[in-house]
């Protein structure tokens, strides 16, 4: 068995070290088109299956890394400085006691999430994807990108996927040391393609993913036939990048977001993160597409709808879902 | 194979046959405690798995059958004759076809549903089941209940449970002829158990049930743990039944219906019953009982909730939903 740290002093081994003062970096959020739900693993978050994820594009987490002279880390989240016995800094601290070098050294770390804060919006994928960068970068370590998302991924499993803009392909790897489980970018671009957070209900989720995947990986009956649901899934997404077929990419992104809510719906008690809003936008995503627009959704561990469409259908699009978000994959910068 | 003449055949062969020029009948409607959702034989009606349901008391389908002298059947629904092209006069027709002696006799029936029609509410099973009652009553077949069972489920697989009061085991059989596939009461009352109507929705639903269990079975990878989530909640809620206890009745049967909803979402195209009224009355379900309340819930193929409770609290819950309809399935009359 191993443990976290085993595996980042297996990483940081032989790497050169040429500290910075200070690092400022970005990791884009990202939305899984064939979603992660259960681990094999909870310590190092190994999952069962593969996923493949689409970048958000600007959307995402600024983080700037300096070493701190306190008796604590400093984090400051969105312009404030967060108390101690904040659950984030617990969770961030226990990831930065792994980076420790000299031991006792402290961390000063300021994100800004461009995205909102929880909400099934996944800031966890960017902002621990985005700490590993800034130890990377201040530390000098130039880590190959393999290495990179080992790491992201031992502060939360799809923050291995957000060290990259555009599809990215997390493999689920069947060691136990997760040396063979890292993400890496796919080589198509898809320029047109464009992903749209509609925001229905901003209220912190009642039950935390990991709760909601340990329970359903336990409890849920439904839960055995997943990893062929994603075998199929996958791969049919997979094809449908290489063809650019829009309409085969959203069919397949949609059913394998359904499915994975069906799995958690089978758990016992019943993981439901939808709200009556939820449904109300389903409808209204089935009726437009009914009427001919090219429009699919998925949905997380979270009340909110991510809507898929191609620039051309943006502005009809953005007028008929209020407060439609739209990002960009390939984008990093604000036009 | 079978068709459902040969069925008739066999268990009309040797009747007796005393012919009454008019038979009125009723039967109750009954709702799944352990759901049927899927057939292994759509000619004759046969489900991959057994079910158990509760009957809905003095809420079902009353019934007036007579000889009729036209040239086709006369279908009285609701007080209202319906046109010969309606679509339950034309599955009603095809039924009968299978009872016509001396061939070409027709029909007058009036059919009084005391439920609202469609939207899951079950009719098509007290309306087949009341009619088999009337056909055995009106020509003096007095066949015995399994038979009874048998034919109503050749008009509608749920109607094979619809012909007592109480909680009522169907058996999924494994014979290719059905012959095995009946339903029987079971001894147990439970009398202050009550069933309550929670319609939220009373529009027609777009997808019939028919239709969403076959692209379920055929198209839903998860429906494959069906069979097993079944076998599992039959036997909690026989075992509750023995032991009068409420609680493990009221969450077998909920997460069974959740399950099976469950298994319909991932069906491709997706199947969703569930209107955001449902999701609403879910969560006000989970938060009546998070404050103590002994309430549980189950759903059909349509928008609308049934909930399960007792009737000591039954006052205090009619006052939190609004236009709940209680049923007490051990009371065939009107109080």
């Amino acid at each position: 068995m191993c443990n976290k740290s085993d595996i980042v002093n297996r990483l940081l081994a032989d790497c050169p070290e040429s500290r910075q003062s200070e690092a400022a970096v970005f990791a884009p959020a990202n939305i899984a088109l064939c979603k992660y739900w259960g681990k094999r693993d909870s310590e190092l978050n190994l999952p069962v299956t593969d996923s493949l994820s689409l970048s958000l594009g600007s959307l995402g987490s600024h983080c700037t890394m300096r070493i701190h002279d306190g008796p604590a880390d400093l984090v400051q989240l969105n312009g404030t400085t967060l108390p101690p016995d904040h659950p984030f800094v617990s969770r961030l601290t226990r990831f930065l006691n792994l980076f420790r070098q000299p031991p006792g050294r402290r961390f000063h770390i300021e994100t800004v999430n461009t995205i909102p804060t929880a909400a099934g919006f996944a800031s966890s994928a960017s902002g621990f994807a985005a700490i590993v960068k800034a130890l990377d970068a201040m530390h000098g370590w130039k880590l190959p990108e393999r290495s990179l998302s080992i790491l992201a991924r031992l502060g939360s499993g799809s923050a291995s996927r957000s060290l990259w803009q555009g599809f990215v392909h997390w493999h689920a790897g069947s060691g136990t040391d997760g040396m063979d489980s890292f993400a890496e970018p796919l080589p198509e671009q898809w320029t047109d393609l464009r992903i749209g957070l509609l925001i229905l209900n901003s209220s912190r989720k009642t039950t935390g993913s990991t709760e909601a995947m340990r329970r359903t990986v336990e409890t849920s009956a439904l839960y055995d036939a997943w990893p062929r649901q994603v075998a199929t899934d996958l791969a049919a997404i997979r094809q449908a990048i290489r063809d650019r077929d829009f309409q085969a990419l959203g069919a397949a992104a949609e059913a394998n977001a359904l499915a994975m809510h069906a799995t958690m719906m089978a758990a016992r008690p019943a993981v439901l993160y939808w709200q009556p809003e939820s449904v109300e936008a389903i409808q209204r995503v089935w009726s437009a597409r009914a009427d001919g627009l090219a429009l699919y959704f998925t949905m997380d561990a979270g009340p909110n709808l991510k809507l898929l469409y191609r620039e051309a259908d943006r502005t009809t699009i953005e007028q008929q879902f209020d407060g439609l978000v739209t990002a960009n994959p390939w984008q990093e910068r604000e036009p």
